[in-house]
């Protein structure tokens, strides 16, 4: 098992969010489909390091692989004589987060899990669940470029295409299906996505479909988006096809989000998003023509760093014991 | 003036509602285009006639047009010796129904009318302002359709298109821009719409749109989508590929609400859900091949019945008294 661990400011660089500001001290997990992130979040709600370590092995096994890592990494982070109040658990896949269900991993292998009533079984702390889009988009609300607003969808851009959607400052949820809109038609009958449907947003503009149309149309392999974005900017007129298209499919996907309810802000995080003004100019000013009738909300760069996730656990996890305080009639 | 008046149960059907149930007595108001429809709900919340009355002439003066016939027709309508508690408003264009400030109507040519504040000057009564659509979805939510349900959108297939949005029991507001979905585009470039867009689902699968459609393609003027209907099942391939595309339109634009709020039904009204299975059924098909990432919601025909904005306008009225109630510390 190959572990490492980082100081979260060497990981997040100077401008993302390194904590979460004063309150209880709390455990944070986010696991993905390959790597766990750990940490302890003290009084101060700093990270004082990040521990990351291999994701259990796909299968129906991995569930409970995941409680036995969460159950031995609390004990081993818990600085001597600390004592935190709750876990935040963040999961990947289909995940129900007011209930704590997560109904499908496709990157780890489970079905229909209660990971709530799994984590009362193991944990005598409060555990929050948590939907890996969702916490980024909790950390992006409170630390990140959501400050200050209460109606937002925090779209990530990466392998896939998601996103968190914040209706006046909560969460929508809707059992864990809602904001996947990598997976809105476009394109009817166009480019087949792995979901099995063809024309899916996520099929035309993620970073590994641009990657993808790129090697298919030119006849030479690229590694990622960033080396198509690297040819369109050199001049090869095949990359600014691919990339025009992935924009053009980017800007009707988030139209329909306007169009319906209207966010005050739109931030684009994941790999995608570090195309900074390649992607935000083009797709600005494609999604404005597009909204004729009601107004085009600002576009944002997600500010709250590549631990957004494990920050938003983090912060999950202050909310449970707020709420079993209220609950418990202890509301200071 | 020529004005009309109807039992509510003349002009709803039997299947329709007819009421909001007990409670405060209520004057209800939905301003339309061309038409004011005006009722007094009594303490059975039931009206004994709805009136309807032609809207104020176009321009500016519009907004004062209508309070004068909302001070008017309260004092008709108000048998002698009832006193009714409070006002519902509901206004067509762009609302904000949360602060009644009202940014612009096409239809009734007014523009930025604090509606809240007109509404103080002229009434001593608490004034509830609602929007057009979403006053018909708060009826479907509470007496139609869309009953039991907490995430739902409300779709009103008309002359445009529109929908009322409501996340968790709530509607989404965004200052009256929300569910502007007419607007989405569904085809890049396509169909030019009245908003000076292209490929907006309304000039698509709009009931005016198929007509229009069908007409130009055809050579033949129709009326109304119900004539390219009835062309349809008598075998007119024109009026087979309107009708379709249509259904595309509106299965692309659903496909996309569904991704990202996922409500647990979706309920469709306004002149075109008329057409009943020949749109629900290819439809729920289309939209089903759209989603196979997440679960299709079912679809429901709207049946709060036409008066849906009037009895929408009366549950806001009995809602502000019981806001008002809670804020003087009544609760009872």
């Amino acid at each position: 098992m190959t572990e490492t661990t980082v100081r979260p400011s060497d990981a997040t660089g100077g401008h993302a969010a390194t904590g979460i500001g004063p309150g209880a001290p709390v455990l944070a997990f986010d696991v993905g489909g390959t790597t766990i992130k750990a940490a302890y979040l003290d009084a101060d709600g700093v990270p004082a390091t990040i521990l990351r370590t291999p994701s259990p092995a796909f299968g129906p096994a991995s569930a409970q692989g995941v409680l036995d890592s969460v159950v031995e990494l609390s004990r081993r982070l818990t600085p001597p004589g600390a004592a935190p109040e709750a876990i935040g658990l963040t999961l990947p896949g289909i995940v129900d987060d007011e209930t704590g269900f997560a109904t499908y991993s496709e990157n780890l292998g489970w079905r229909d899990v209660d990971f709530a009533a799994l984590c009362a079984s193991r944990s005598a702390l409060p555990v929050a669940i948590g939907h890996d889009v969702r916490s980024a988009g909790t950390a992006e609300m409170e630390l990140g470029a959501g400050r200050g607003h209460r109606t937002a969808v925090v779209v990530v851009l990466g392998t896939g295409i998601s996103a968190a959607v914040f209706v006046e400052g909560r969460p929508v949820v809707a059992r864990g299906y809602a904001g996947e809109i990598g997976h809105a038609v476009v394109v009817p009958r166009g480019e087949a996505c792995v979901c099995g449907n063809q024309g899916c947003l996520e099929a035309i503009a993620s970073a590994a479909a641009i990657a993808r149309r790129y090697s298919r149309m030119s006849g030479r392999e690229v590694a990622g988006a960033r080396e198509v974005l690297h040819a369109m900017i050199q001049g090869d007129r095949v990359a600014s096809v691919v990339w025009d298209s992935a924009i053009d499919a980017l800007a009707l996907g988030l139209s329909h989000v306007v169009s319906l309810i209207q966010p005050e802000v739109i931030i684009l995080g994941g790999g995608l998003a570090e195309a900074g003004e390649h992607l935000f100019g083009p797709l600005e000013e494609r999604l404005r023509s597009m909204l004729t009738y009601v107004p085009a909300p600002a576009l944002a760069r997600a500010s709250a760093g590549e631990n957004a996730g494990l920050l938003g656990s983090a912060l999950l996890a202050r909310r449970a014991l707020a709420r079993a305080g209220t609950e418990r009639g202890v509301t200071g």
